[in-house]
């Protein structure tokens, strides 16, 4: 297909939805990609840009001509635009805009001021408002005669003189609502609507707590500059739960279409932390040489009491954690919530110390052994609940995210609680010290 | 406020937001929720149960009187219906069915056929339907005369005398045309819908990638028979990401409501498989006792080891199970993918090869044990990766979900891989056999 027959491209690609066309150009080899689009020219749907991981579009964005790339983003409405340009380097940026008609410029390069992650950067700058003395007749027969609307929209707002929001008319009231009746008569007043900005986290949670359809984002001195419909909220709120599921793993923002140089110095912080939490718990291991040298059955029964730690830990955390991102844990529930879970582990701690307790007398026909084994696992147990409610809740009163450093913290003290509980106690108990 | 005053109640909880009305019923004590409820009567908002987690609202309404539910049921939408009435008891369920009136009971009755997480369980059963001659005219006046219409609706279905789907209007479309149009000539042809059948999780993927609002519901006739709209849709995004995030950290289906008993209950079958994966390396390191103990060091270094591997694994198993979720994983760009990781783990293998084993040669005075820490780091990463990308994809293949199993294999994995290869070379190296 690459044979430079642009003309059967385009004809191949004429009807295809932006998201399939989008799958296409990740699944072209990196040298096709930009020839692809070059080739499609004017036909090209940048929206399916839009749809691609960020890596990857900002790759074939920046191999493009930028006069290219101008005039297929004229095209867009200013939300996608805004998702292509703010990924790109200043000078290209620059060119982009450069090239564009004065008003376009001039729009988006207020929404790229807007910080990343803001309301400012996610809503669309078109948007249908009207006066709250006209009548129902006369918006219909507005939104008739006016061609040059936003692609879709499910509301109308009212505005006053000086673009304050006064009220918004979702379209099936107008629909229902007789010509000749006020526009006045049948707004609501919006109670729900989002600074510029405000996070978009907070956005998308709005968007679900009040099943919002689309909100009017004001700016400082609350007048109407944009509109954020559900269909970006999607995205935010897919984005949220992937962040969070990459940081609870260690792999921050890394994608799978990332090269190999990006993904290994995204993880190696993550590793270079973890192997000082090893270290350090390694050294509570190296204070017991002296014991372990006398009993090498330690060192075979010890990774078990620090591992059930830290797994009784990361339940306890994951549950923490996805609690704090809904905000389902907060100060109402947080008693019952740590007392919950200092409960289960104490529960959990008596049934495996039975269980471990009877695993290691009966392996090394050492019933001693079998209750220093109960007795360390009952101990870090209570120590992974205890840390695996608190550590997450800890950080985020200091405003860190629990996700991405919970389970460093959690690792490291179920690991040194589990070491110094199991050889401490058995050191003690056997007087190997 | 609970002194059984339930005119002050109502006027209190009038004016709130159903999700507001939610967290006040969270946030009560247990024994307070029903008689909140009870003193509220007709005025209490039934909607502010579906905002409830599942295993608190089924606790609440088993609690209540089953015709005072039936009432309140009566007054939701069919899909929020649904939401209360599957979780309870069949019993309680045939009761409150029972006082519907009919043609309530029928619909709500053959939701409740349909499979759990399916297309028929989220849709709603009122939809707004017209025939294809009707003109734009007869079809806003319908909108205006019809009172029982559903609350919201985004779009209007055309359909032929025998139920089947001939297209969309979106009202955006409706609005702007002339009275005087066909129906038939400003309808969408509808490519996409679902069918009653379907997985939610695939109901939502469509939704992502087309951007869609509602959608129409087919039945095996291929009869128009309900509307799913994207507030439903925001609803199972959030839970299919919790799962994943739950999965990955070995919680079931736990709720933070939960109690302490549902919660041992849920937690226990993780811990005992994490046990077992223990054991089994402790019997790797058992198996080389008699190094150990003529050199305890090794003791010492071999948690770290086995606890950078584990991250590794962990890193990539991450970013694999959430590609795989999202289909961004397939077999189109899987080679690449699986080379990428393979490079990556061959690379953090020599750096943290050179680190460690420095490390190990400082700290213990011992250079050969240097070698032997470095040798065993790449052999382990080398490994974590490899299973960190292949576990999740073979699981998914074998029809497993990744996300609830993978870490498991890859701690086995890991472990096992890390003890042997560390205790076994540095066996071999130092003659300790």
């Amino acid at each position: 297909i690459e044979a430079r027959n642009s003309d059967l491209l385009v004809s191949l690609t004429q009807d295809l939805h932006e998201a399939d066309l989008g799958d296409i150009i990740e699944a072209l080899s990196p040298k096709d990609r930009s020839d692809f689009i070059e080739l499609l020219g004017d036909s090209f749907d940048y929206t399916a840009l839009v749809e691609l991981d960020d890596s990857l579009r900002s790759k074939i964005v920046e191999s493009l001509p930028n006069e290219l790339v101008a005039e297929g983003i004229s095209e867009l409405d200013s939300d996608d635009a805004i998702v292509i340009l703010e990924d790109l380097e200043e000078e290209d940026q620059a060119e982009i805009l450069a090239a564009l008609p004065a008003i376009d410029r001039l729009q988006l390069k207020r929404s790229l001021d807007y910080p990343e992650d803001s309301a400012g950067r996610l809503m669309q700058t078109d948007f249908i408002a009207v006066a709250p003395f006209w009548t129902v007749g006369q918006t219909i027969d507005y939104l008739r005669e006016t061609t040059d609307l936003p692609d879709d929209f499910y509301q109308i707002f009212v505005i006053d003189p000086g673009h304050r929001l006064l009220g918004t008319i979702s379209l099936d009231t107008l629909l229902r609502s007789r010509r000749p009746t006020r526009i006045s008569e049948i707004q609501n007043e919006e109670r729900h609507f989002v600074m510029v900005n405000q996070d978009q986290e907070e956005v998308s949670r709005l968007f679900e707590r009040y099943d919002l359809l689309s909100t009017a984002v004001l700016d400082e001195g609350e007048r109407l500059v944009g509109v954020i419909t559900i269909d970006d909220v999607v995205d935010v709120i897919h984005e949220e739960a992937a962040e969070d599921i990459k940081r609870l793993g260690g792999v921050g923002d890394e994608e799978i279409t990332d090269t190999v140089v990006a993904t290994v110095m995204s993880r190696m912080p993550w590793l270079i932390v973890n192997l000082a939490t090893a270290v350090i718990a390694s050294q509570v291991i190296a204070f017991f040489d002296g014991t372990i040298a006398q009993m090498v059955a330690l060192a075979v029964l010890m990774p078990i009491v620090a591992s059930m730690g830290g797994n009784a830990a990361t339940q306890t955390m994951t549950v923490a954690v996805r609690a704090l991102a809904t905000q389902d844990l907060d100060k109402f529930n947080m008693l019952r919530v740590v007392s919950r879970e200092i409960l289960v582990s104490i529960f959990n701690g008596i049934a495996f110390a039975i269980i471990l307790g009877i695993i290691a007398a009966v392996w090394f026909s050492n019933i001693q052994l079998g209750y220093v084994m109960g007795a360390a696992l009952v101990v870090n147990l209570f120590f992974a609940g205890l840390s695996g409610i608190l550590i997450p809740v800890g950080l985020q009163k200091a405003g860190v995210d629990p996700a991405i450093a919970s389970s460093v913290f959690i690792t490291t003290v179920t690991d040194v609680v589990g070491f110094f509980s199991f050889l401490g106690l058995a050191g003690w108990w056997f007087g190997l010290m």
